[in-house]
């Protein structure tokens, strides 16, 4: 049917769901009136460079998700996040549920914003096939109630594709299909050496990252790894763009 | 000598030290004069309900971490953050080497905010003693390289015992000091049932609570042990307020 999943059956149950990061309610507010037939996009003018691809998509996405930025086209639905994996994940599950609430259907999530690029042309646009994590493997671990549960971040093949066919229109814009590592740490955890805080030599650092990129990592960033398993386990197809960030 | 730690050998050999997030940096911006004297507070209408307390404390605190908030004192250094330990780390990275590179002196960090509560009255403040993971053990794991490092996350008992004193003074403002869990994830990794994915029944979120309550955790939130390590390593009094949000 097209319609986003969600997978918790409590929600059926419940008189009222709050989406308490978007103070948005189900039953103080008509999501499918208000939600039902959005698309979207970004208001940054770095960002606004990769849409001109994403309204070439066969089937442009409906929500556009990025670090920050704005509604602007009508009927788009854009999503802003904080840094890092806990702050996207809340994000995500309350757009996801707002998606699901408003009966939209054939939903395609396509975030983009900056990274840091790894062995590529500066100003470069890596198109994430699949988000890895610090130790490179494709994998996002969740934990559940104390424990942790394993889930895949494998991210659509057939929409990265064509996403970088799309861009192959746009003249000077290098474009390329690579993981994307994504991190809990912008300094440590990303091999900075100029944090409050580094135990390791220049050597080591660069070691580090001639193993990811030996690995396929094109980039870094913090949160791909939960985006991907979020958007494979809710049914959504999902595509991260990520700017190489100078 | 009083002077904020940090604990990197490469930044005595850098030209110049660029505080990304904070757009600041030591060769555009005079930081001992802009900073050497602060001290602090928040707009926050719920928050600033704590700060009589720390007005009453022997050394107020420099520096006064929260969610969101502003600066409103003179001479006091406000530190907002977002949602998460990826994002108050990168803060928290920033805000030490400001202090370090302002010379400041004998810094207290007390960080409030609000939190979910465990088992305690509605409208409670904890002061946390002690931060725990998932597991309610006092530690953090920070990856450096994609290595696991494990760090502590105690936190200043004198402080905390300082802060509950003063908070005596106060009529109807029930004070606790308790263990704060830190998570994650806000939906799956605390136990909620409204989540967009939830894979466990109502009786197993309150049996996991009741294990952390019996270890003595007393509110959860998402930042506290990247703070409680951070504090620790790089010699700042620290001390983590949070208010049991209903």
């Amino acid at each position: 049917s097209g319609l986003v999943l969600v997978k918790n059956p409590h929600l059926d149950l419940m008189e009222e769901d709050i989406l308490y990061h978007l103070d948005l309610g189900t039953k103080t507010h008509n999501l499918p009136a208000m939600f039902g037939d959005i698309k979207v996009k970004s208001r940054s003018k770095r960002e606004a460079a990769v849409l001109p691809w994403i309204g070439s998509l066969a089937a442009p996405p409906m929500l556009l998700l990025a670090h920050a930025g704005a509604l602007l086209l009508p009927k788009l639905l854009w999503g802003g996040h904080g840094m890092g994996i806990p702050s996207i994940s809340i994000m995500l599950h309350e757009l996801i549920k707002l998606l699901h609430h408003a009966k939209c259907r054939d939903v395609t999530i396509i975030r983009i914003g900056t990274s840091g690029g790894l062995g590529i042309e500066a100003g470069s646009v890596v198109i994430t096939d699949t988000a890895v994590d610090s130790s490179f493997q494709p994998r996002f671990e969740q934990v559940v109630l104390g424990d942790v549960v394993v889930r895949s971040t494998e991210l659509d093949k057939d929409l990265a594709e064509e996403l970088l066919a799309c861009s192959r229109d746009i003249p000077d814009f290098p474009t390329l299909i690579g993981h994307t590592m994504c991190t809990y740490d912008f300094y440590e955890g990303q091999g900075r050496l100029d944090g409050a805080l580094c135990s390791f030599s220049s050597e080591k650092k660069l070691e580090y990252l001639r193993r990811a990129y030996d690995a396929g990592v094109r980039n870094i960033e913090m949160e791909s790894t939960a985006f991907a398993a979020l958007c494979g386990l809710c049914g959504l197809k999902g595509e991260s763009c990520r700017f190489h960030l100078l």
